[in-house]
């Protein structure tokens, strides 16, 4: 597959794990317990690491990370600024969503891949991370009636605006290589599919 | 020493590193480049990794960190608060007055300390990430007048915030062992002297 590609979607796993791990950060403060801000600042440390691995890996194929990143900026920044979380509840359920579907979406892009990028993207995938989150989502969901609409809520809103980012990272960003633009429509039924699948198993309705 | 004057120096490194950890990282989105966002975000990072130090130290005594925190969380939030940087350079000079004010603090205060409480103490000190600033900082001041001005009159009011932070710390919180508290005056005239020696060092009036 082209370098190209390659470099596209490298640069905007790399933006997209330092904004992850910048709001993360900040959001931790709103945490309920200073238990809790410390297991969001653990996440969030974790995505910086994953940053550094893919900096590293454009690094190794002679790119400079900063130019790859350049190009996702705006976007990426637009969609945080779109999906702003009220409280620590809808930053737990964002990092959860957004964590969920970004593992689908880069599983399903690997097949374009290089062996070794693969590799890469498998590595930053995080399903204890993820197995986390829903633990902590499940409990809240139970415990309070009222956050659970609301939170069913904010998991509609949160998916749209997820489905749109990777349609226009992968689309208008000359994400996908040319062949595999009809891979597009069912890879984003594939997602809605995947997410409506947690938001049952959460008790709410996507 | 007291087992009490550890666990509440303890508590007052873990939260002043949690929260060090959460200001960084989110005053990082407004650096200049996404390479400055890098580097403050892996400072960020190395806050969030002493945190876990002192979490485990405190854990290791038989203590609870969350509990050891608690009574720090007030008054260091609102120090955060009073102290907020309008932009990234004032983040940045932020980082280093409270980075080299700390150690000062810290290393002072480790006399009374047993010797693995001491080791921690001396581990999660950070003189690369000062130098790092510092280099930054001299940069800046160097590059644009204007800004030096700006930052002189940001490090007073930051050194003023943070002695007072230090004092209140050790004297209001039983920070120190009664039999030390004549040490704290002092310490303060050591604390204002090497940080005027620093501002000195970047070309900035104290």
């Amino acid at each position: 597959m082209t370098d190209r590609f390659v470099f596209e979607l490298l640069g905007a796993m790399a933006y997209g794990e330092l904004s992850a791990f910048e709001r993360l950060s900040s959001d931790a403060r709103f945490s309920p317990t200073l238990q809790d801000r410390a297991a969001l600042g653990r996440m969030a440390v974790a995505e910086f690491r994953h940053f550094e691995l893919v900096s590293d890996r454009l690094a190794d194929l002679g790119h400079d990370a900063e130019a790859a990143m350049r190009p996702f900026q705006v976007s990426v920044d637009a969609f945080h600024d779109r999906t702003r979380p009220a409280d620590w509840y809808e930053s737990i359920m964002k990092a959860y969503v957004i964590d969920t579907i970004s593992a689908d979406f880069y599983s399903a892009v690997s097949q374009f891949l290089d062996a070794p990028t693969r590799d890469l993207v498998a590595e930053i995938q995080d399903p204890e991370e993820s197995s986390v989150l829903q633990a902590r989502l499940r409990g809240m969901v139970r415990d309070d009636p009222r956050l659970a609409s609301r939170l069913a809520l904010w998991g509609r809103r949160l998916v749209g605006e997820a489905l749109t980012q990777a349609q226009r990272l992968s689309l208008e960003g000359g994400f996908l290589p040319e062949g595999v633009a009809s891979f597009q429509g069912p890879l984003m039924a594939e997602l809605t599919k995947n997410h409506s699948r947690r938001m049952s198993q959460l008790g709410l309705t996507a």
